[in-house]
């Protein structure tokens, strides 16, 4: 039998988060109770709702009032790009397009929301240094969403924190099998682990926290913020 | 040791593909080459590109002629949406929103490009009924593209073709685990399955199929035409 190039772990941890949580060390503790020990290069993909409840960064907001969450939208400096009935698309600070800049009120005490970390970024850094420090493990970390993208129906997770990795792998200076050099691919392979990550986590399961191995990161101080295409180069906003 | 609750396959092929080539007999005989039997409910994901190929979907184009690729994504009855330099974004009969109707002139001879398939979801359909024959066996199968995407740097493999699963995972009557009813959540599983195979794929490694164990897939006659959004749903056209 063929070993697998890539497997993927859920990693579930019980109890809710709250404002102070630690979340690497309830992320390490949680692999440990569940008999994986993470290894250098596993990336390691956490739900920003975590993520968001350890930072604070909640808000109360009634189920259904528009009104309130239009509020809270421009509170958070986001844009509005498009409405559509209660839909908002908007451009949250961070650059990332998205509805309703992030707010979401799944998985989350009725009437509150979850606001997205101020900086994932900085976010997944953090994790990563802990993890490190509490494994002696080299890691990376993914912060992922859920989002709606143009054209396409349905949602996939994407990454909007990014650590130890490059969020892209960049075949452009190679070559394919006939030779020819390969000049636009730029494969944005945290948004495909943060894909990957979201069929083990699914929604309402309890598994906040996915762990992929084997997969062809290139290591390197990246981070989300390079997966933002700068507004003057996009041709769909 | 825990065990992951996904895994994923590279199937190498050796040889090239050319129009008439029985891409299901291929695959499946590099399943068994490498020593990975086909289970029910993998999903086998296979590049488009081997697809093309055997269904003779190739044309001439000579590379960087602009003039003949806009000639021929016209030819391929794509609509132009934007330009940007030699970038254009078109919308091919199939509905998929991508550069230059999906004309690709990479791992293919010299001079000539891949065109896409003209129906990929029969051509899923066709390659799943007879990996059904050849092995007993009930898998999904995907056929993958990489395409760009509006707002965020690099490209994802999606599923531009899908048969024996449903492309979405609706979580809409589901509730989270506060009993909140999940109300938009429609996850494109068949899209993240694309990008989980794409990192296993790679671009110019002589790996066109990939076959994921262990998704959370939904059975039933799904199709990748339900990925795309229509026109007047769409925000962003």
């Amino acid at each position: 039998m063929t070993a697998p190039a890539i497997t993927v772990f859920g990693v579930p941890i019980e109890g809710e988060f709250a404002k102070g949580d630690k979340v690497a060390d309830r992320l390490f503790a949680a692999c440990e109770d569940a008999g994986l020990k993470l290894q250098d290069d596993d990336v390691v993909v956490v739900t920003h709702k975590i993520v968001s409840k350890s930072e604070g960064r909640v808000a109360r907001m009634p189920a259904g009032d528009w009104e309130a969450r239009d509020a809270l939208i421009a509170r958070e400096g986001a844009t509005f790009l498009r409405r559509n009935g209660s839909i908002a698309i908007t451009k949250t600070i961070h650059g990332f397009v998205c509805a309703s800049a992030g707010i979401d009120a799944s998985n989350v005490e009725p009437g509150t929301v979850t606001l997205l970390p101020l900086d994932p970024d900085r976010s997944a850094r953090s994790i990563r240094s802990r993890l490190k420090r509490l494994g002696q493990v080299d890691v990376a970390v993914i912060i992922c969403d859920t989002f709606g993208r143009a054209w396409r129906n349905g949602q996939t997770n994407v990454a909007i924190g990014v650590a130890g990795m490059l969020p892209t792998v960049n075949y452009r200076d190679t070559t394919d099998s006939f030779g020819t050099l390969l000049k636009v691919t730029n494969i944005a392979v945290a948004d495909e682990l943060a894909g990957t990550a979201e069929m083990v986590m699914g929604k309402a399961d309890g598994v906040p926290v996915a762990v992929v191995r084997g997969a062809p990161i290139r290591r390197g101080r990246g981070s989300a913020a390079e997966l933002v295409r700068p507004a003057h180069e996009d041709l769909f906003l």
